[in-house]
Formats: C-alpha cells, structure tokens, sequence
C-alpha cells in the first residue's frame, strides 16, 4: 500500500506524531505489531511508569491534548531518599512554584493518546502489524500480520519504533546508517508495592522515592490505583549483580539493602522471578533522515528512542521524544510538508540536543544511586537555590534547566550546567557559607550572561 | 540621627527593601509618616486591591517571603468582559498552565511584610515620622513627628516614598535631579461590590471584572472577605467625565453604561459622593542615585514608584517596584554594600525597563476600555496563542511577557511585542486562518531568534 504519512510504531512517540500531523491536516497512517492499546496487559519487559516533565507537557500542550491527559497525572515534588538505617529525608526538585514532575502510567498515557488520535482526528491504525524489513533503497517496509506481508510505501516514513526499532537495523545492515548501541552494564526489574490494607498508598506518593546504596539502588513511582511501581536497578554481573542474586537470595538481598521495603513487597520473590530483568542502553545513529534510490521525493525518517534511546535516570526518554515530535510539528507548520527541506532540518535542530540528554541521563544515574547520599549534594543543591534566588533565570540547577525549563535546549543546559558546576565548586571551596555565596555571586556577574 | 539603611516609606516596596537588606545582615531603620500598618483603615485615596504577577512574586520568592503571601492571594486566569448588553465573556491572559495573576489586598500584603521584617528580621520602624524635606547637598532627610524635627543621615538612604516622592521633590527644587510627572486626564474612584445575601462573591471571582465602554471603563477585583473591589476609571473633563457625572446622576450614568454592576453596588451614591477621584500619571525622572558635596561615601536612591510611578493598567506598579529590590538586593550580593558601586548599576540596569513598562501600561488603557470589545482583538489573541503553542519561548504574547516571564525584561518583551505586533498584523491580513497561521509561522522563523 502507499500512504501519504506511515509511522511505524504506536507507541507514544508514534502516536502524538499522528496527532501533531493529523492536526495539520495530514493523512496518517500508524503501523504496530502489538494488540491495541485496549488490551488487558502492558506489554512486557517495559517501564510501567514514566515520569512526565515539563518539555513533554509543553509538546502535549502543542498538540491540544495536555487537558486531556492531566487526569492520568501524579505530582512528585521531590526526591524521598530512604537512608540504609531507615531514615527518610526529602529532597526537593526545585525550589519555585510548580516545580513537579509527574508520574504517569506508560499504558494509560498512550491508550488515552491512541484514542484521541483514532476518535478526534480520525487516524488510520493497524495493529498486529509487525514491521519485519526495511528495505533502504526503495524506503520500503515490510510488515507481516495474519493476513500476510504487507509492503508499505509513503511519501513521508516515521519509523518511531522505539529503541530496538527494527528500521534503524535494517538501515545499519543495508550500510545507510552507523549505529552504536552501548548498554549499560546495569538492568533493571520492576516489582509492584500494592496499596496497603486501607487500600490507600503505602508511602508518600508526593515524590518519587529512592533508596540509594552507591552500585545499584532501589525507585518507586505512585500510581492511580495507589499501588506504586518499584524498579530494582542492579548490574548484570558481580556480586550485588543480577547473576549472583537469585530467586532464593532476593528476601536476605532486600533485607540487607532495603529493609523498610521489604514489607511493601508482598509478591517480591515471585516477581523478581517471573519478571524479565530489563536491559538499559544508549543509542546513538547517523543519519536519522534517508532518500531512496533514485530520489523520487519520498523521505524516511528515524525519531524518538529509535534515533537516539538514552538511559531512563533523568526521567527524559519520552519527554526528549516528545520534544522531537513539537519540534517536527514546528518545521512543518512553517516549511509546509516539504519533506526534503523539513526532515534535514529537523536533525540538525535535533542532534546536538538528544546527544546531550542522553550524557547528562548516564552522569544523573551516579548521582541518582550515590551522589544524593553525599552531604556535599545537599550543600551543594542549597547554594544552588540560593543563586537561582538571586538570578533568577540566569543561574538554574542544571536539574531544573532538563525538567522545567523546555525553553533552554538540552545541549545549551549541559553548556550552562558545566560554567554553574564550576562556580558551585570554587565557591563551595571558599569556606564558610556567606563567604561562598559572595564569591558565588560575583562568579556569577562574570561567567553567566545575563 | 545617623543609620546604616534609612529607608522612607514603609510602603510596599520600603517594607520588602527592608526584609531583604536585612537578610543580607545589613541594619536597616524605615521611616513612615503613617501610622503603623495595623491601624484599622487603610489609606484613603490609594488602590485597595492590586495585581500580583510573576516578577513580584519572584522577588518575594527572593526574600523567602513568598509562602507567607500565598495566603492572602486570589486568583484571576484572565477578563470576565461584561457586554453592553449583559452578555459576558472570558478572555483567558493565557493558555499555559498556572498562567495566572493574582488579586491581592495591598493593606493585607504591607501588614504582611511589615510584620516579617520587624518580627523575624529585626528592622527599626519609626512610624508617623513625615519626610518634610531632603537636603541634596548633604543628603539629610528632615522628618517630622509628635517629638518635634529629626535630622536623618545614612550611609544610604532609600526613597521609597511613591509616586508623590517628596524626596524626589525636594531633589528636583534643588535642581539636583529633573523630573516629569505625566498627568493622565483620567481620574479614578473606587467603589465597594459587598459579598451577596448568602455571603457568597457577588461575581466570578476567578478573573478580573472588566465593562469596557470605550472612553471609560468599570473594572472589579476580588478581595478574601468575598467582596469585590470596583473602580470606575473616567475622564475628569469631558460629557462621561467626573466633572459632569454628578453625584446626582451618578445612578443614572450606571444604569446607562454598567446596568449589570448596578444591583452589585448598593452603597453606589454614597461612595461616589464620599470617596475622593484618584488622579493617575506616570513620572519620569533622572538620576536616582545621589552623591552628597563633598562625597564622603554616603548615597542616596529613588526606588519604586518615586523613581518611576506608572499608570495601573497593567497591573505592574507593585511588581516593577518589587522587581526593582530584588535587583538591588542582587548587586548587593555580587558587590556587598559598596553603594559607590550599586548605586548607579541599579540605575543603568533598571532605567530601559522601567521607561518601557511606562509605556506599556498607557498602552494597555487603550486595551482594557477599548480594544477587548473588537472582535479583531480575539483573533490576533487566537493566533498569538497558536503561535505560543508552535513556538514556545519564542513567540509569547506581549502580555504574557510583562506578566508571567520575568526571565524576561521589560524592555526586552517591549522590542519582541513590536516584532510580534508585526508579525500578526502581516499574518491577519493574510486572510484566512490556516493561511495567516502558515504566514504567521514563517515569519516567526525568520524574524524572533531561536
């Protein structure tokens, strides 16, 4: 079949794209293996929650459908650390108004996205649609269903098939693209912390709760049904590694590690043993935009976690996702669907920026596991705030640069991150803290603009 | 006497100085020729409620004063315009989330910080001490109370006596500083809408009231105690002007003109004949900071509306005078209490931005009795919002600027409102609403940075 817009991919990437498109009165057809999102179960081996922050809103607000998902919200003001010893401290994310992040169920945010695609702009989906082949020259895809394989031609290709996208592959393997895909040594497993026998949450559900312990650490997210999703990260081998942790050493590991849990973990051995341990990467690939041979005008385009996956710890996947999608809707509603000048443009707005989430994502899972444990974090995070007091706008915690300021690019928050890194560590090295906060200051006056 | 921090006014940009001086451990006396602010009557012939947006709750962010104002603040997300006819429409100020102002009592919120700058910050009050004359060669302040004459010298005193600054008078009569002050040919008089039988607001209170009628115009805020505060803004000459609405017609000038606002203010003749007509004017002047002869360090600084009072309808007075401490408690943090140094920085940073939001609230006049009821008004509102959506950061309305982006001057979102202005005009002369959107967002490409 030819179709005027194919995306591959109805995940929420390739369902607000649909939205975006269909919006600007574009013909869309969308392309997933999987069941509709209707179906009883999320599918397997993939995050639960996700933490919605201020860029992804900003790209939801673009498409007219913020309103409609802000039911499906929970605020996390902050950062609840739970101490070995069962101490509990809160850390919070910012200091000014409004500064949340928000926790949102993967699968309820994309049925809700699938369903104003499909109901409001009358978007064409195929499910169990299984993308098996690309093929680069003729920028055509094969997906196979019940019915047979299906060759799909279109003027404009979205592959938003998420961070193993079989597009990207079947480019790398017909030579079109370079591609690395560097995982983590760490994974991940998700355990479930139901509602307690009032049936109301078991923790704090106002922040997103860490238990740090420097090699790996424990998170949990809140959920509606006021359960919360627990995920385990831990390395793959060694010791305090998911090789070494079995089945049968769970309950004692937990004990030693994250004994205020364990309680809220009723199904925690049969879980670790049932659940999939998740593997955690980042994806990097050159070109994302492709032409087929000969150039008959039709364009391909890689975007999302398919272009450039990054690891889950600044809670940025899907928003730098949805950013793309804003930021694609920006290109077309000026340039008009001129795909040969819109696709281009939107890796050279793009690349610099998604290069710079996915290291600022790996720097935070340090900080995330180790660095908030530290008292020098806290000093430094309070001289933080104190700047952003004084300068409003013009110093802001690289933290709150990547979650609540959207109109700062990534790459231009890594910029100012490093200058702010260097003023907080010289001043911190000035001593007592109104000396600090002086040479601060100054630094200030002289390194940031204003 | 002589002091370290003489300030005069303990109005609200006297009492905020004074909290954030004396955070930074510096000794601050304030001088007010009212009694203190616990006196049951607020000042007559001053507004009874105000606007409070982003820049001025920034700056209380800064002093750390923010959480205890929270309390007194109600809040408006856009204008209730009340037609001729009756009819009744809401005209969101924005479109994002939290996009809002908010009503608050100007005797409320100076009670408010004049207790925390005495109670938790230690700052000396000398009440009904009336600032008579300020000596510009020496600058020695004279202050008049029940004990007789007090000569006040101070290593810097700060004139934050308002718009009919004696301080600034006293300066301009010595031909030390020259002066405008633009007289508005409108005048003002407030009016009491009581909370209705049930107790209940009388109006909506989630926005500000506004009957718009051209030469004229009614408007009303919200106050805690659920009544409103309503203020009729009229020519002082002229047919629909005070000098020919009598107290006599008073009546029937409502029933012609506000019929719906008529049954809301029961005590409408009385207050009109009582209440004294408010005159409204902008005032210029230069320099504000002053040097004694011979300098011997010391320093004087016009701040606030004595510096530069602006009309109301931009609801920025406070918050310009609240933004104007905040950069001065700024410079004091970067340079410490050198006023050879601060003084005349504050000066350069603050003259630009205070010279635009001047003319930005006369702008606004036209706006709010005039151009709300032009159905252009709604669509260049419209596409400026879409425009927002598409280009967030970029494109923000002009308004939204002054009012909900202090990372952003005043006369930086004057030069981008011109540009903006430009861009609407040329895209609404494009005709229909997807062409003028497609124009609208190509000139955004090309003529507003990234």
């Amino acid at each position: 079949m030819t179709a005027e817009i194919a995306v591959i991919g109805a995940g929420l990437c390739g369902n607000l794209l649909a939205i975006l498109l269909a919006r600007q009165g574009l013909k869309v057809t969308v392309f997933d293996r999987g069941p509709p999102p209707d179906a009883p179960e999320p599918a397997a081996g993939r995050s639960i929650n996700l933490a919605l922050a201020a860029r992804g809103i900003r790209a939801l607000e673009q498409a007219g459908v913020f309103t409609d998902i802000e039911p499906l919200l929970l605020p996390m003001a902050g950062r609840i650390v739970h101490e070995p010893g069962g101490d509990v401290r809160f850390l919070p994310y910012g200091q000014r108004r409004n500064e949340r992040i928000w926790s949102v169920s993967r699968s309820a945010l994309n049925r809700c996205l699938w369903e104003i695609a499909r109901d409001r702009f009358a978007v064409d989906y195929r499910f169990t649609h299984d993308c098996i082949h690309f093929d680069a020259a003729s920028l055509t895809a094969t997906l196979r269903s019940d019915d047979g394989e299906l060759a799909v031609r279109a003027g404009l290709l979205l592959a938003a098939d998420g961070a193993g996208s079989t597009i990207r592959r079947s480019l790398e393997q017909g030579g079109r693209l370079s591609a690395s895909e560097e995982l983590l040594d760490h994974g991940y497993k998700e355990l479930l912390i139901p509602a307690d026998a009032a049936g109301e949450f078991a923790l704090d559900p106002g922040g997103l709760h860490i238990w740090p312990r420097g090699g790996f650490m424990l998170i949990a997210l809140p959920n509606l049904d006021r359960s919360f999703t627990a995920t385990l990260f831990l390395a793959h081998r060694g010791q305090a590694g998911f090789e070494s942790v079995t089945t049968d050493q769970v309950i004692g590991f937990f004990r030693d590690n994250f004994n205020d849990a364990l309680p809220l973990l009723p199904q925690l051995q049969q879980e670790f043993a049932a659940r999939p341990t998740g593997t955690l990467g980042t994806v990097h690939c050159e070109p994302w935009g492709h032409r087929p041979e000969p150039d008959d005008g039709r364009r391909a385009l890689l975007i999302g976690d398919a272009a450039h996956a990054i690891v889950p710890f600044h809670g940025q996947g899907m928003n730098a996702a949805f950013e793309d999608c804003a930021e694609f809707d920006r290109l077309i509603a000026t340039q008009g669907p001129d795909w040969n000048a819109v696709v281009p443009q939107f890796e050279a707005v793009r690349r610099d920026n998604t290069r710079a989430i996915a290291r600022m994502a790996l720097e935070n899972y340090a900080e995330m596991r180790d660095t908030v444990r530290d008292p020098a974090f806290e000093r430094r995070a309070e001289l933080a705030f104190e700047l952003e007091r004084l300068f409003p706008g013009r110093f802001i915690p690289r933290y709150s640069m990547v979650m609540f300021h959207p109109e700062i690019g990534y790459a231009e928050a890594e910029r100012r991150g490093h200058i702010q890194a260097g003023i907080l560590a010289e001043a911190l090295a000035a001593g007592e803290p109104a000396a600090a906060l002086r040479l601060a200051a100054q630094l200030v006056a002289t390194r940031l603009p204003a």
